[in-house]
């Protein structure tokens, strides 16, 4: 498979992610009359069934990381080479971009935009580590064949259990930038997010080589 | 299996796809106190749970294809006889019109009766052309013995990703007119559904064709 | 597998069933606040992962039919023996009714209680005809190992897409009877939906003889 | 495998069961606007996401019991050494404290607290017995390879037909101990649940030995 698929399998693939990500966030607040939990609760199935068909349509093609601290994690374990990753992480931010501006689209919303919505503060920073912590936990542990329920599952779950709804991925953070609504993040808030995500790759795998 | 068999499969698939679709509509409705929320998270499910049985249940017949979309496709690629291909879409809408008057019938509404909710708008065709392309896609990259569970789960994202409550399927669009209840679409909002369902079955043969 | 460890299953799956169905519809109607969509949607869900659970555990001894209408169509298909059918139905019965039992004791309820819930009318009994028609041919159409998710997904759409909520199950109306709650059923009412059941299994049996 | 990396496990998926458990329990308090079957709802689809993905990703290592009361009955079975039974009791009940405190963290509360949600009374003394004798039946009967969705669905269920609300684990009695929050149980109530549950593990194995 040629490195120029894989890089299309990537960005089809998140952008596909936070599409339904942003989508789903946009019309559960729309329809859910202030109840932010019944909004959480809409949000949430949408992503866990796109996790789960997006990670079957798309891993014979590239992995389906759709997540660049994946691919930084696969990469140090050697199971990615390392000029795939800097392909691999351009073509998720990039989907991860489009997947929201499409978004914005169909909801009749000015495709250019950035989130006001800070977020950040100890707690949400320590869910931020939790998260991809356990991610890539599960990742480096789904036998083979149930990678896609697996990791659906876990994200649905760590949307209710960490205090950050669980973003647990930089290119899900630089997306929900480009819409100012349900999921949205403000550019101000991405650093700490994505530098949580980052210490918390790094203790997955960590946790993966003591348990293993 | 004769034609005929299949035609009924497809008949009796497409009914009871849109007896669930339509009816989960009203009851949701009818229960959910003015929260729509409440009423699509019950209609989603409904959703879900209806198309991934069905699909298992008729799939050993005909195919399951129960949209007219899929069947065309299936035809330009020459895994459907282009005179079976008329038979199927024939029997699909008939079997959603029918599906919808047995879900009137059935909440004691009268039987005969069409659609006054207008769909449509820029926002709302983009969102049945992606939900469209991307139903194709998955259906072409499904692994095998896994189709149902990825078709059901796909269209329960993209009841709430998309803008339009992805109808994506003109049997749907055709049988959701014959009932003027929550899931309904009035007859003149029809032509603007179907003719952007086309364009995302189109796209989406020409995606997976390309990343193959 | 003896006769009598064989009505044990039946009578234990049976209760564990309507125990289930009873209990999560008592509480759901505690915890909702009036709101009946989110009431049935726990318990929708309720049903759904219970009866997935009851079917893989009890399938092994005693074909995990919790059913009359299902036995007798199996008997009437001879694969189930005339002499057992009594037996089993018995067995489902007594279940059903000690499972409502139990849940009214576990919400501190009076043990003994009759249903004053009046359900009827040609659309609820149409409904219970669907529902049951359905049911039939789910299960007489389940790929080998797939009963379980297909059975426990089927009941939960018709829970929404029939207007009686799908009881589809003379053994269900049968234990419903003796809980004065949110599942419940007037004994008054009972006779209605059971011969809806049993045009529905006829029904169901015969559309499958037709698209074999 | 080593007893202390089987002990590692039993630790870390506990500890991740009672931050799911707590984490989300908080999350659908905070957000529910005080529907409370709302916030069960998101209470139960985290735990049922989470459990699967637990046993799955901790099965290998040490079985992923997270449970005394698993524990128990398989030392009885002669299943597990009577040696390791009492560092896996120690693991669990250390893990799930561990969960706990993570969980209050992450929602920015004080990490030491106590709850004080008195529980207890006849009914969901009874609602604990049916609970953990229905898990015991679950686990001792599930096919090789079924249990994670099995376990899982099991527990989703028991959330609602159970009075409880199913902790069926002592382990899980002693983490929601440490958090003044939605799942939280008072000290006080623990030993009525903990007996409760005992005497439905006992009945459970009880059950399994006369049908298998």
């Amino acid at each position: 498979m040629s490195l120029c698929r894989k890089a299309l399998a990537e960005l089809l693939g998140t952008a596909g992610l936070l599409c339904a990500v942003v989508g789903s966030g946009i019309m559960a607040e729309r329809l859910a009359g202030g109840n932010l939990a019944i909004a959480l609760l809409a949000n949430t199935l949408a992503t866990v069934f796109a996790l789960y068909v997006l990670i079957e349509v798309f891993d014979p093609f590239s992995g389906a990381h759709f997540n660049p601290a994946v691919s930084v994690v696969m990469a140090m374990r050697r199971e990615l080479p390392a000029g795939t990753l800097a392909v691999y992480v351009i073509a998720q931010l990039a989907g991860a971009m489009l997947g929201a501006w499409l978004a914005n689209a169909m909801f009749d919303l000015s495709v250019l935009q950035l989130s006001t919505k800070a977020r950040g503060g100890w707690g949400q920073w320590l869910g931020e580590v939790v998260a991809t912590a356990g991610l890539l936990l599960v990742i480096l542990r789904a036998p083979t064949g149930k990678a896609a329920p697996l990791v659906a599952c876990y994200i649905g779950a760590a949307y209710w259990f960490t205090s950050s709804t669980s973003f647990a991925n930089p290119a899900a953070v630089f997306g929900r930038m480009f819409s100012d609504t349900f999921a949205g993040i403000a550019p101000s808030s991405a650093a700490g997010f994505v530098f949580a995500q980052m210490i918390g790759a790094a203790s997955g795998a960590l946790i993966y080589r003591i348990i293993r």
